[in-house]
C-alpha cells in the first residue's frame, strides 16, 4: 500500500481538521466518503491502520475506533488474517417475487444448498394460519442454508402444503421451479419483514457474529385464485444485503 | 395470574413431552403459538415465570431460556421491574411513500418530536450524491427523534437542498406536509433497506440495549421531474416495526 494509494482514497488529510468534531468521527467520515464517492468499492481491502494512522496524522487508536464503527454499522467487514473490507452487499429488489436460486443467477452467481432438514407432517400452528390449513392436512418443510459462489447468504424455512407437493426430497435447486411445473408457482406474496438479532445457530450457519443483525423475513406467497402455496422464513445476514425498491405516493 | 388464565393461554401442557425436542423449544413454540393464535396478544404481559414453570411441570430455567431466546429475537420485550411483554409493532407499509407523522396518524398514534439537530450548510459527499447537487449548493438537515405516543419509535435526518426549503427551524411536525405547500412533495422514492447493529448513541437514544437490531432505512424521493427533493436516513428500533409489503411475480 502506498501513500499514492492513500491520497487517492482520502484527499488532503488536513480536512480532517474540522472544529468540534471528534477526530474519529471525522475519520469515518473520511472512509464513508471514499466509499460514496465509489474510490472504494464493494470487497475492496482497506489500507492498514499504520498507514491510515501516519497519512491522516492521528494515532492508530483513532483509527481504530472509526472502524470499529463502520464494522459495527457494517459497512466494513473484517475478517480473522485477511483485514478489513468493504462489505459486498447483494442488492435485492424487494419488489418483486423471485426466488434466491433467480436472484442470485442474475447477479452471476452459482448457487449452491446445504440441507438442514426436510419433513412432512401436520402444520404448526404459524404455518396452519398463513396456509389455511386444516389442522389435519399435512405440510412438507424445506430448511436450507443457501450459498452464493461459496459462500453462506441465507437461511430458508419453507412450508408448503402437501396436497402440492408431497415428496420432502423433491426439491433440488429452486422451490419456485418446482412448483411450476405444477402450474403452482406463487403469483403475489405478503411480506413481512423484521430486523432481529441472530440466535447463536443461525449466526454459526450463517458464519456471521453471535448477536448480529439479519433481516428476517415472512414471506406468504398466494396463486392466481389467491390461495396460499408457500409460506417461507428466511434470514439474511444484514452485513450481506442491501434491499432496494422504488415505492410511490399513495396520498 | 390464575392458573385458568395461563391454561387458556397455553392449552393442555401434555403437549410439551414431543420426543427429541429439546423442552425450552417446546416452551418457546408453545408461546409463539399462544401470539399467532392471537390468545397473547401485542403488549401482553406474559405470566410470572414460575406459573409458566408450574404449569408447563418444567423448571424455571428451561422457562427463562425460552424467553431470553424471545427476547433475542424481538417477539417479546423486557422493561426493568415491569416484566415481560409480547412486542408491540407498528406494521408500516414498505410500499407505501408516507411520512412517519402520517403513518402514525393512521393508526390513531400521537406523534411528538425531539430536536436533535438542524443545520444548514454545504452537502456531504453522499448527500451529493444522492440529492444530485453540486458541492456548493447548500443543503438544510432535520435530524429528530421521533416518538408516537410517547416512546421513541425512530430516529430520522432528512437532508433538503436549500433551494426547495431554506429555514431548517421551519419544520415543525411534518416534512411532507411543509414540501407539499411549496409544490415539493416527492412522489416517488428509492429506498434502501438494511438490518444493522445499533450504535451506543442511538441505542441511548431509541431507549433500546446497545447492539440491538435496527432497521436502516435510505430513501430518496423525487418529484414529478424525477428531481431528488429530500434524502431520509431513519433507524427503526427492530423490535417495534413489522414492514409489510405485498409483492408482485415479475417473472
Amino acid at each position: 500500500m502506498t501513500a499514492h494509494r492513500v491520497n487517492d482514497l482520502f484527499g488532503n488529510p488536513d480536512s480532517l481538521r474540522e472544529k468540534g468534531i471528534p477526530l474519529y468521527i471525522q475519520v469515518k467520515k473520511a472512509i464513508q466518503s471514499a466509499i460514496v464517492a465509489g474510490r472504494l468499492l464493494n470487497g475492496d481491502v482497506l489500507p492498514p491502520e499504520r498507514d491510515l494512522a501516519k497519512y491522516m496524522d492521528v494515532s492508530r487508536v483513532t483509527i481504530r475506533k472509526a472502524i470499529d464503527e463502520l464494522v459495527k454499522e457494517e459497512t466494513l467487514t473484517q475478517r480473522q488474517g485477511a483485514g478489513t473490507f468493504v462489505s459486498e452487499r447483494v442488492e435485492q429488489p424487494l419488489n418483486h417475487l423471485r426466488s434466491f436460486t433467480e436472484v442470485m443467477r442474475d447477479r452471476g452467481k452459482e448457487t449452491t444448498a446445504k440441507w438442514l432438514d426436510r419433513s412432512l407432517g401436520i402444520p404448526h400452528e404459524d404455518e396452519r394460519q398463513a396456509l389455511q390449513l386444516e389442522p389435519d392436512q399435512d405440510v412438507v418443510r424445506f430448511y436450507r442454508l443457501r450459498y452464493a459462489d461459496g459462500k453462506p447468504m441465507a437461511l430458508e424455512l419453507a412450508t408448503v402444503p402437501s396436497h402440492y407437493l408431497d415428496n420432502p426430497f423433491a426439491i433440488d435447486g429452486s422451490l419456485y421451479e418446482v412448483l411450476e411445473e405444477q402450474g403452482k408457482r406463487p403469483v403475489r406474496a405478503f411480506q413481512r419483514l423484521r430486523a432481529i438479532t441472530v440466535d447463536d445457530q443461525r449466526a454459526q450457519l450463517l458464519d456471521i457474529p453471535e448477536l448480529a443483525a439479519v433481516l428476517y423475513i415472512e414471506r406468504t406467497g398466494v396463486d392466481k385464485e389467491g390461495v396460499p402455496v408457500e409460506f417461507t422464513r428466511s434470514w439474511f445476514p444484514g452485513d450481506s444485503y442491501d434491499f432496494v425498491a422504488e415505492i410511490h405516493d399513495t396520498h
